[in-house]
């Protein structure tokens, strides 16, 4: 399949490491170190947005011509009542923005990491993994990797789109800290 | 229970209308005519985004000191490729900004028709009307009748929510006119 290289090594990283690696694609995880080799085709983020910066930083320049895919939910983490990035933008945006060389594709930051884990949110519904980009080619690499780990996957659309999956993963980000939803549970898309 | 007057007759009207007479609410319904006299003490605006300005230049006056339930999900339906309202705004708060008499409620945006009339999505889970609003006696009384009515329903935060709640409306819509889900399914939310 597919090799990827993961940054992070949090329970998102782990669950996203797990699914591409049952679908027999090979996984490079990098840390915390700022001088490893970047071996992967397609790259994750999985890390937390104020992260990105230093990845970025460190990395950009192996990141060109790569598929790097952001998973980030741009919380203000004080207040749980924002984003702290604007309203017309979004954190994929941004990223693109910063890294002009590479594919960027939003992914993974509607599904919280047990329902990855577990391929079922609830406990019932099969977990849908949305995937938003502008380059048709990096979004069927990444959603083909994920069906053959057994977790299903959709083209949400543009890149632009990831606007869109940064307000659902806000809002269910709020209804999991406020309790009216489990950390196993949240949005499912259902045909 | 509560007295409802629904704006609108189409399919959000009526399957809106069969939860919460299902629940012991009773229903008045008001289609195209500019002179009927709302009796109810909920207000559902089940009509288009666009109609919204005719129904305010009628009957804003006799929605002082009501609940006012927003549904609409304001696209750009030549597009399928944004919203019209502002981005960093929403139809819920415009709608709010125009009834400062009433206690405006966001709900029923992120459930198609079909979901609400069968009480589930996709065939499986169940369906959840999603409540954002300022004022917690409204959401209250909205979520209890939709309750009542055999369907769950849930506050999902303050008035604005609204943004990120027509976000999921949004996407929800493009996935379905894409044909990457049926107007039976969609978002379903789980504990």
């Amino acid at each position: 399949m597919t090799s990827f290289t993961i940054f992070g090594t949090g329970n998102m990283g782990s669950a996203i490491a797990g699914i591409v690696s049952a679908g027999g694609s090979s996984v490079q995880h990098i840390g915390r170190e700022t001088d490893a080799t970047v071996s992967g085709e397609v790259v994750v983020l999985a890390v937390p947005y104020p992260a990105l910066d230093g990845i970025l930083a460190a990395y950009a320049d192996q990141f060109a011509g790569k598929v790097v895919v952001d998973i980030t939910n741009p919380l203000d983490f004080e207040t749980f009542d924002a984003l702290v990035t604007p309203a017309d933008g979004s954190a994929a945006a941004e990223l693109a923005a910063a890294l002009p060389q590479s594919r960027v594709v939003k992914a993974f930051n509607t599904t919280f990491a047990a329902t990855l884990a577990t391929k079922t949110v609830g406990g019932s519904a099969p977990t849908t993994v949305l995937v938003a980009g502008d380059d048709a080619e990096a979004k069927a690499l990444l959603i083909d990797a994920v069906i053959a780990g057994g977790v299903k996957a959709i083209d949400a659309g543009a890149l632009k789109r990831a606007r869109e999956l940064e307000a659902i993963g806000f809002l269910q980000l709020t209804l999991a800290v406020s309790e009216k939803i489990g950390w196993t549970g949240g949005f499912a898309l259902l045909p």
